[in-house]
């Protein structure tokens, strides 16, 4: 069958993947949700028609979401994940025992029960015992919350439609008042190739630093992903993710990781010039 | 118009390029040479119908092949550029007013013509007085030097087609006994993601890791190459990447440069972990 | 969902519909049998990738191989039914109540229960009490037959893959024995424009003028097959379809066609002259 | 090179030809003209993106255009056309020695002129001494003219763009008046299979029957076309297309066509219940 899916990453440019099925369709309260068997990709989810994961390339994205932020600060024990509803960033993190308790808030519970039934490698680990699930607006839920979280991790869709409201500068205050003292807040952050998602990225950046002292950008290359290049933001009240980041505790944990590990945190904050510049640009 | 370039990068992968003109289509003794005007990404240069480079991040490229090693000694004089008919790699070189010599082999003298015509943002440089052209087959022309380069980079394309010879180990060995004693080898050397790629660069690994001491292998995101992901190889006689970095010596020469940084020079030897393995395996 | 399905009619043709969803895929002892729901033609069936019918231009294809030898002979009652999987040939077969018999024989049975549940537009008179199913080989089955048949439809697939059989001068042969004397062979006849297609229909065309006195082609339009241009084969041994036709019988029996009347009967034999070229190279 | 031409017949279906060479891009005062080399089709013309015209399949077309109205009344003498700037309409007008005058108007003069350097294959009777080449609007063109033809071909673009006009009212009485007693309007009219096209054309044919006392449509199949099922208009003020065909007198030229020849122009005229359907509804 010669069936593909196509993204437009700008309209000049279309990545497109070989479809053997296509596993599930629906339509929840919120966007069109869609799993598709790729040839070379394993599964592939998709929000309203925008590539989330696939299972080739989706450990790059959750492995740097996470461990980043673990391995700055060993001792997090209580974490709040906004969005994320495909399960991968919970996975990763059920990896630490030491954390204690993960709250995660996904808008659209029909994400999470799709990802259950078709793509247990991402899902598995929602049952874990800390993991409580809340199927509401990330934007209401973190308002009422004040000095609770060591770490916010906000895995949200790209700043249009049902995401918007997670790019927002009321949004970044309040998860500033969400965690406590010693709190991390870590989030994607588009990319700086294609002009539309630099300029996403730029406003992310701007608002966040009015909040946070600690300010930081990092890289992956995730290849399913427009252009493949992508940021995470790494903000903070008192850490630095360079100069606090334990080697040799992150080492000692013996966690599996296919893409992390201590050197490639180090690096991956290393940013090209023309990145840099954008950065500076939004300040 | 609605005219497409296609590049299948597997059988289940393709990237596509919204296409304005085709500037122009020839024939070499070698391969089909093409250059077609894109919407996003400036003018594109394919041979046989493949990515050469885009002028949107020929910059990505260039910079890494060329400031990594320059910035790891920076009393390279005498360098040997095999293939590269673009002139980007030369271009960079020629920032250096310490480099005496640039040696540039091109089997195929009709990708400069073309370049030099089509594409001045690379080719631009090649006129530069310290630079010698030569048109024949680099494979023959290193076998007969002997100690006599700093830094030879292999700018090649894919290991099919004319490429092929570039990735052989006769011919890192002829690189090796080109190389003076401080020589340092830069080769591109294909990524890591998708499997048939990965096998060529394990292949090209294993060769050049049988001639020298120093062996490392670097990355980029050079979002039109496939997966983005691409690698570089450093092999040298007694240099280190790291350690022999003088990150003060490069900055007082205040190179203008829009991907390459002295962090971006560390990051980029911090490879992800299935990378490390897919290294270790071919070693 | 950007998902699209691609036929390729030529290496230089491409013909692509938008999918809203893959509703079945299977593989069957000879085949790939797929049901895709398409945004502008209804519901598709693809056996091994190629498109067979779609629900909105079905009726153009159905029309032409029952009406033609159905209005050129009115006493027609026993008609054999060789492939037509889909169910849309017997379809219009059972309009006529002067049809005493249908025996369709289809190798996969497979296509008949997919179209059963997915396609009823075709399949839903596969239960009429007239028709009798005999899953298997076409070729074999027409071999034990002798003066028998009124009317043999050839309803096949392109000759290669399962249906590569009923294009030889052997099968065509035991059709001629399997019909009675007033018998008509009708088949689908591939079509003039590409030139792989116009080969095996001259082919096709030149096996069935060696035992039927009577050999004619006709044609349609049917938008989703290559080049759209597509043509039927009518042979008999004493019928003419354009001299025989009773155009008042036919009218008199008052039956609902979308595509055919009894101008377009006689109009559909008046092949271009490049038609009529290739079938008279082809005799 | 992996390079295609796409164009989109309804949002969900596409037809591609792969390209061998952008040979002409060039914007007129009216238009965008493009002409492409193809692997299969020979050249192509595209108008702001849309097909006019392919080497393959242009004879279809024209055949059809001109020889229908030609072989009615074979006293035709002076003619007006209106748009075929390709040239391939006056191509086959030319092959008349009867006729003594063709005047055509066409709104772009540099599609003719890019015709004549790159499609010599359709426009090179243009300079045929019969030819009167008008470059203005063929609305203001024909508004001026009284009982003057004895056949005007309208072979317009699609009605959008440069070629509304010559889909309105107005236009269609011009082109009576402009006609003598015997005059034959033939018009391109679009196809019914895809909805947008079947509404252009039921406006067409309805402003047309206003005017003209016999009017009919003739059909002809044009794989590059959309559906590859295309109409055309045949209104006159006594003539019938098929009444009045002198069989013998258009076979005594001893024309060569490669689709036309007399049976098929009566064929032509036998239409599917559901166009006559679209006719009658819009009548």
């Amino acid at each position: 069958m010669n069936v593909w899916y196509t993204e437009e990453h700008t309209p000049g440019v279309r990545l497109s993947m070989k479809i053997e099925q296509h596993l599930y369709s629906g339509q929840s309260e919120f966007q069109k949700i869609d799993v598709l068997q790729t040839t070379e990709f394993g599964k592939l989810l998709t929000l309203d028609g925008l590539v989330m994961l696939t299972e080739k390339d989706e450990f790059i994205y959750h492995d740097m979401i996470v461990h980043v932020p673990m391995a700055t600060n060993p001792n997090i024990k209580k974490v709040l994940v906004i969005g994320a509803g495909d399960g991968g960033t919970v996975r990763e993190l059920t990896k630490y025992e030491t954390i204690e308790q993960i709250d995660m808030v996904e808008i659209d519970k029909m994400v999470v029960d799709v990802c259950q039934e078709f793509i247990p490698l991402t899902a598995s680990k929602l049952t874990d015992p800390r993991v409580n699930l809340f199927f509401e607006d990330g934007l209401k839920f973190v308002r009422t919350k004040e000095n609770e979280y060591d770490l916010i991790i906000v895995d949200s869709t790209d700043p249009f439609g049902p995401g918007e409201g997670l790019f927002t500068k009321e949004f970044y205050g309040n998860c500033y008042n969400a965690l406590n003292e010693d709190g991390i807040l870590v989030n994607q952050h588009e990319s700086p190739f294609y002009a539309e998602y630099a300029l996403s990225m730029q406003r992310a950046h701007n608002r966040i630093v009015e909040f946070f002292p600690n300010c930081h950008v990092y890289q992956a290359h995730i290849p399913t992903y427009p252009s493949g290049h992508w940021l995470f933001g790494f903000a903070s009240k008192k850490f630095d993710p360079i100069k606090d980041l334990d080697v040799a505790a992150w080492n000692a944990l013996d966690l599996k990781t296919k893409y992390y590990n201590t050197e490639i945190h180090v690096g991956s904050f290393a940013l090209p010039n023309y990145v840099k510049e954008q950065l500076e640009d939004a300040e």
